[in-house]
């Protein structure tokens, strides 16, 4: 089995679910990721390893994670917000790891209670607890950029900010950074510049991945000016899962589906059956029967022609 | 006043009335036409020249172009179906025409009645009627080769096919071609591929506008290609109005808010004022209560620090 020239990493059981007010419960949360790995997903963030009473939505995560061992072919992967947490997330036996560095100082201090010097000392006390660890239990490490296009409470973020955080966090130790649109108030022409500055300080092969929100409906948009960049991991989420098309500000991650429809369409191999996959939401929707699911795909069904179809 | 960098060309009072049931009554769409060019929108289609027996909803046309012909900075564009509807749409005075020229000869048959053969007859014989005309009363006069990118009948559309038809369009006499996603079948590097084609054998000055649908989610990314190869002149439709998210196979066309939102946000000029553009929504809505609206910008508000706010 060659790799595919795309990675998509499914983030709806951590970043979908955390944005619900429902909380799904774990055998749902087990169909639905056993079934996506059916489909061809490869890599999935399956929660996140922070206090149970801050999002009960995600407190199964290390359960999930021993559930998800079994499964042949899967990166496992999971937020973590602090020290503690990576100690929990090593323990649990994840192959991935990511923290959050929100570029917007006033948002880190709100969300994580951390200015950037205190982030930096955490991700750095990570970096070396993950070196000191024998290979085979080193989980990757990396550090998602968010906030990086822009910031609902200080509104635009400099460029060179991500840049050098980017560099600061590099320097701090993980293995890898990432850019998350947090507030999806990035635009194509400036996701293909910080792709590109950022790229030049921590080297090609330190930013491979980039967390899109479709907040403005520019989602895959902005996927096309990253992959002109050159990155081939993106984060998206099945049905959209944490926005709500009624809601003002909804601000769920790009939908799989879509993604996933696009890049095959244009030709690039995700590894996905998307046939497969528009199946995986009926889990969704019956697990969550509040919860708005977004996507064009499964209402417009495939197009004739498409893959043989 | 320089002109802006893209001009954005709005169908909705074509494509998206076309596409539903409701007959909107004349006075709401006088009033959606100047609210529009009050936000600074330079080109409108406003109708089609086809018997009001076979389009109710556009059986006021000719009354629409005469309103128009009042407003100050506005190009009126209309859809003809055929040489009679070229006739009418001169006689009433708009700016520009444009004729449908499906590349899948089934759905040309099915939808126009007529070979492509008869088609390029017909082209012919508009574009001498148009050149007999005394200069100032001439429209510019556009085919829009739809089903460009993917037919609901046929299937994947053949470029080679694009391209020919394109060149024996521009021998037929017309002013300009443009690329219609009747089917929103399109994808980015689809996109990229066919204007580049077309342009090749047409010219780059005869090929700057495409038509973009939003079935699959993708009309916007599509848009980034088709700006990576030049095209200055995009049409979308107001609420995306002709789809409806509950039904299959929604087709509306992308919408015009969020596509104002994304140029401006990479700094291209519109000419259009966003916060007025999204208070025109208010018409539709009120006019249209039944029907669906698209649109990620009117609910998410604008982003803290765009232009200014």
């Amino acid at each position: 089995m060659t790799d595919p020239d795309i990675l998509i990493s499914e983030v709806g059981p951590r970043d979908g679910l955390q944005n619900i007010q429902t909380i799904m419960p774990t055998t749902d949360k087990k169909r639905w990721i056993l079934a996506q790995v059916k489909a061809g997903v490869r890599e999935i963030e399956v929660g996140s390893f922070v206090p149970a009473k801050l999002m009960p939505q995600l407190a199964d995560t290390a359960e999930l994670v021993e559930y998800c061992k079994q499964i042949e072919g899967l990166a496992i992967a999971a937020l973590i917000p602090n020290y503690r947490g990576a100690v929990d997330a090593v323990a649990s036996g994840v192959h991935k790891m990511s923290i959050p560095l929100s570029v917007s100082e006033t948002h880190s201090q709100r969300n994580l209670k951390k200015t950037h010097t205190q982030m930096l000392d955490e991700i750095k006390s990570i970096a070396d607890m993950v070196k000191s660890l024998p290979c085979h239990r080193r989980p990757h490490f990396e550090v998602g950029l968010s906030t990086a296009f822009g910031c609902s409470i200080e509104g635009a973020i400099s460029e060179d900010k991500v840049v050098r955080l980017a560099e600061r966090a590099m320097e701090a130790g993980c293995d890898e950074v990432g850019l998350s649109d947090t507030t999806g108030y990035g635009n194509p022409a400036q996701v293909k510049r910080l792709v590109r500055s950022v790229k030049k300080v921590v080297g090609e092969q330190n930013l491979t991945g980039v967390h899109l929100h479709n907040t403005y409906g520019l989602g895959l948009a902005n996927v096309i000016a990253a992959l002109e960049e050159g990155i081939t991991t993106l984060d998206s989420s099945l049905g959209g899962l944490g926005g709500c098309p009624a809601a003002p500000g909804a601000s769920g991650n790009i939908v799989t589906e879509d993604l996933v429809f696009m890049l095959e369409a244009m030709g690039l191999t995700t590894g996905i059956d998307l046939s497969l996959l528009l199946g995986v939401r009926d889990i969704l929707s019956e697990a969550l029967p509040n919860e708005c699911l977004y996507g064009f795909t499964p209402n417009a069904g495939l197009p004739k022609g498409f893959h043989g179809i």
